[in-house]
């Protein structure tokens, strides 16, 4: 293997598929089987997750974290409404506008959040000053939360469940972006369930790319009042994306073995574990500043810019940020996975503090 | 093996994937590479369809044919544009909107097209008329045209040549929906240049799904001035559209699995002669009608409805059409694919004589 | 006035506004009053406009029927859907894509219609065909027909309603085009009950401006079960289509002087009489073919080419259409409206036979 | 006239047409003309308004604002791009989706801009972000400037040069929405080229009603080498939204009249009279708080409550907005207009002051 291909920090989404996915895709490669989702393996999904997430569900497969997102959002979200969400939010800042696109021009509006995380009080004003705009101001008609963030924090269930309230009673319905769903899961120590429909999320984005699937995430719906009519137009709306796989088995088998005997779970506490492993380093480091708890398997730290130059020099690859005003070095962020090994943090170290 | 897996005829999307592609994912699955096409696998398209093509390509990998068409158009016509294409064409009849929603509301116009060819003599008028309207009517800014078509027919070279020719004279660019294209070429025995941009073709669906691949397509621009402004916008749209794979290598991978060697092409001939051997059986059953040519993988036949019945009860999957008016009997379609073994066939066709 | 005013039979839209209009407009120009709809004439629309339809009714005015189809539309039909029409329909036709662009990019499908009529009987097979491409094809969500026609001829209140009962039968909501709505009343001799909820229509594009408006039509809902939760999204679709004026009493105004006392039959019954003195000289005229019946203010001739020369050298406008194969001379429209007068029309009969 | 007709301070579009607007529409009230804007009075628009800019312009007439702005940013920003803005710039908070439904869901980013201003100094680092986050984020392609601004303030001339010269530095374009350029342009005492070409503008969002029109605003290309291929879209771009009038003289005939003879510039230094009239009252008034610069026709006052109530129970309107936390009061804006009498002014300040 090449050197490099062990240095790569820069997002869960650069490893590999892990194993036991890569074992059900080719133990699903047998046969002519009916295409576009009617195959007995997609046919299994909702059952599987229903029993992850104990609780009625309708799950939807697709390839990407975007089209999970989009396609999830614009079955909440009427054309001439608009979607409350974090400011930096992956689906406001990094989606390439595809949040807007499959919501047919529907707003995103971002609230203030230090931390990655909203402020359960600062919804109502924000509610009622819609309110009050009428036919002027889009109606907010569904709130997006992030979990894990997209600072590497997470989200108390107690925060979501006040989040959530606040919406449902203003008329919203609560969508959550999971794309480290598992890794907030593994930090919090809670159930699937407590985290999302127990604290009212009606509708999952549920991450397994980065968990180690090839490419694969699911559209989850919390069967309730508020989600039953979204779910009789999902297939359409993912079929009119181009998202409708014909041979779709090859998609669900790989969230069969993501939920299979924890594998989804374990993937993402390990890469957690590695995350605090680098944590803990970094942390000894006099001249490394952490600005945000490191609750998931993203930290961001701000280095020195010539230890960021060693790095870059060295072969690793990290995202940088723009430094915040007055702080003196470069802000960066590293993500570990399933696939990092201790020894590759502890190079990573090691190449920090020569 | 389940006994039904052999007796599906319903489309060449319902087979597995071909031994090659899937070797080709497991091979790509190794260490961290960057995400979003950056790598090595993603960065050798280009070379490997321009070596197939014998010309100079930007290729854009997407997961669905819906995807690959809709996002093409999507660059060939502006919102306020339309397609002219074949009344039967799978974009305007099977695709759920979604080059509509693509296209951001274009409109597509049918063109009269017996056994799926449309006519070169029917372009001049239609878009007199169209420019004769004014602000009135959506331009016609694209000609899509399919090969091999939905009937199961081809275009020759010379009138994909002649079709081209006309649209370019009045401005607009051309697109072929190549979902079957192995298919075509197998039964044309041109080369994959001449069926295309050396007859005018400027932005290419390549089909890899129904040729062997797990889910893979290709964008095909055939670089000349009308397609290099189109390219530069291609990976925000795919992105947009929720089409970038974070992990593309396993996307790129089944690409040039398929074109490594004529493994494509090899597939599609296997394919084709499976057809030719149905046909063959049909032809001799006094009471089945065949309509049209059997120019690729598909074939239509007018079957009684004794015999319909007598398939289904066994087992047998296959669509059914509307059948003209004054027709006794049933249209149905039969499809076979790399997968489908002669003595598939023969099964088939002794059920039915029987 | 210049010759030309009096020699332009090329639409009803290329009249003035009509001397009440005018009054009626100058007396709203007065005071400051609520904008957006929230003036004295505007909230007596709902009033007068159910005065005349004998009916509850949600009526909203706007400016263009461009705007009024599509906005109805946008309220019937989800963007993955799709509407049936006439293939001669305005809205296929003549709005440079409008249906589509407020749709969100759903579909409109165009039925056969000689004489500008959709057969009742064409409805259940189109409709069963739609049902059983399942997700591949956009559902038929609305039924969109045009009184008085494309052709200049009407529906009888009959077939109306036998196209509604279908179209509720199959779970589609039923969109009349009326901008020549008054014309097919002055023609049936009916009231405007009758051929609009009477006979099934949901929603109705009431068109006033080729009545004698300056500017104004309406979306009239006639409430039902179907059409109440439509009704409350209308607002916020036509201020997100930059359609709400904020001093919508000018608008109002002119729709409310159309509907008072019968203005607005009258003008078209005024029309119609112009359009029968034309037919009966055209009639006489041996080398003049009209192709169809003449059933409001819009007359259909073939004229020998010579003819259509010398009309536009004596600076007559009208317009010209493909005509059908086979037939010699050239296919034309002349349109007549409340402003034109019997030796306008004398004028131009003269003109031909000289 | 009732009491009310002259308390109405809620907005300049409570207004009605100003007399010269009422009588040129009335002019042109006469004889068939060509629809679409193939008019006399239609087709000299250009010039008209050429010669008030100083500078060669192509020039479209809508009926709001809303429509002049949205479909400027059509044909300036492609789907997939995305407009910075000001947080409070109406196009982002106060037109209910309409920008992001014409440009089919592109985004809209606020930039902080106390007083309704954007520093200059902001740009090169948002544009820099933007860029460097390639295609995740939608790049940025028009900057919206808003004069006089939403609070009540204008720009300097030299501040919009050097928004511009950022703004094409990195390649956007630049479009004012100038629903108040008037009153900008009347404070400034500066010549309409001078605040807009001259200091970068390449489109402009001509605003007339509140200006004295019925309903008539203006979009005004600048014509340049970057605006010259937005001009070809306009028409097809304006059929589409339902926004092309067939009776395009009535539009033209208020634009015309309200730019013959300097009525516009006239109409706004009065507006902008009546207001510097109220804040020298209000400033008197020791409880008011004005917390922004008086540099057009809106005036933002903090009052008491209990004078809120008063005024309220006098008939008054005016809008009132969330107060900035810790300030005691309730935040109002005023708005006057050609059409507010010294007496009306004294009148509100006696009502406040008892």
């Amino acid at each position: 293997m090449r050197d490099d291909l062990r240095k790569n920090f820069a997002s869960d989404n650069v490893t590999p598929a892990c194993p036991a996915v890569m074992q059900a895709i080719a133990e699903a490669n047998t046969g002519n089987v009916p295409s576009y989702g009617h195959d007995d393996l997609s046919l299994a999904l909702n059952q599987r997750f229903g029993d992850v997430f104990e609780a009625e569900v309708a799950v939807f497969p697709v390839t990407t974290g975007t089209a999970a997102n989009s396609l999830a959002l614009s079955a909440m979200v009427p054309p001439y409404g608009s979607v409350l969400c974090d400011q930096s939010a992956h689906i406001n800042t990094e989606e390439g506008g595809a949040p807007e696109f499959f919501m047919q021009g529907a707003k995103l509006v971002g609230l203030p959040s230090p931390e990655g995380r909203m402020d359960p009080a600062s919804l109502p004003p924000t509610l009622q000053l819609n309110r009050s705009k009428g036919v002027l101001a889009p109606p907010f008609t569904a709130l997006s939360l992030t979990q894990a963030t997209e600072w590497g924090t997470t989200y108390s269930c107690e925060t979501i469940a006040a989040l959530s309230e606040s919406a449902h009673d203003h008329g919203l319905t609560v969508h959550m972006d999971g794309a480290r769903l598992g890794n907030a899961i593994a930090h919090l120590e809670c159930s699937p369930a407590d985290t999302t429909w127990k604290a009212g999320i009606d509708v999952l984005s549920f991450g397994g790319t980065k968990a180690g699937a090839m490419a694969a995430e699911a559209i989850v719906f919390f069967l309730n009042d508020r989600t039953r009519p979204m779910v009789d137009t999902m297939t359409r709306r993912i079929k009119r994306g181009g998202h409708l796989w014909s041979k779709q088995r090859f998609l669900s088998a790989q969230l069969l073995a993501l939920l299979h005997d924890g594998l989804w779970l374990g993937n993402c506490r390990h890469a957690n574990a590695m995350c605090q492993r680098l944590r803990h380093g970094l942390y000894k480091h006099p001249a490394v500043n952490l600005p945000f708890a490191t609750e998931s398997n993203e930290i961001f730290a701000v280095l020195p810019e010539a230890q960021v130059k060693q790095l870059h020099s060295e072969g690793y690859a990290f995202y940088t940020y723009p430094t915040p005003q007055g702080v003196p070095g470069q802000l960066v962020r590293f993500v570990t996975s399933f696939y990092t090994r201790p020894e590759d943090v502890d190079a990573l170290l090691e190449s920090l503090i020569s």
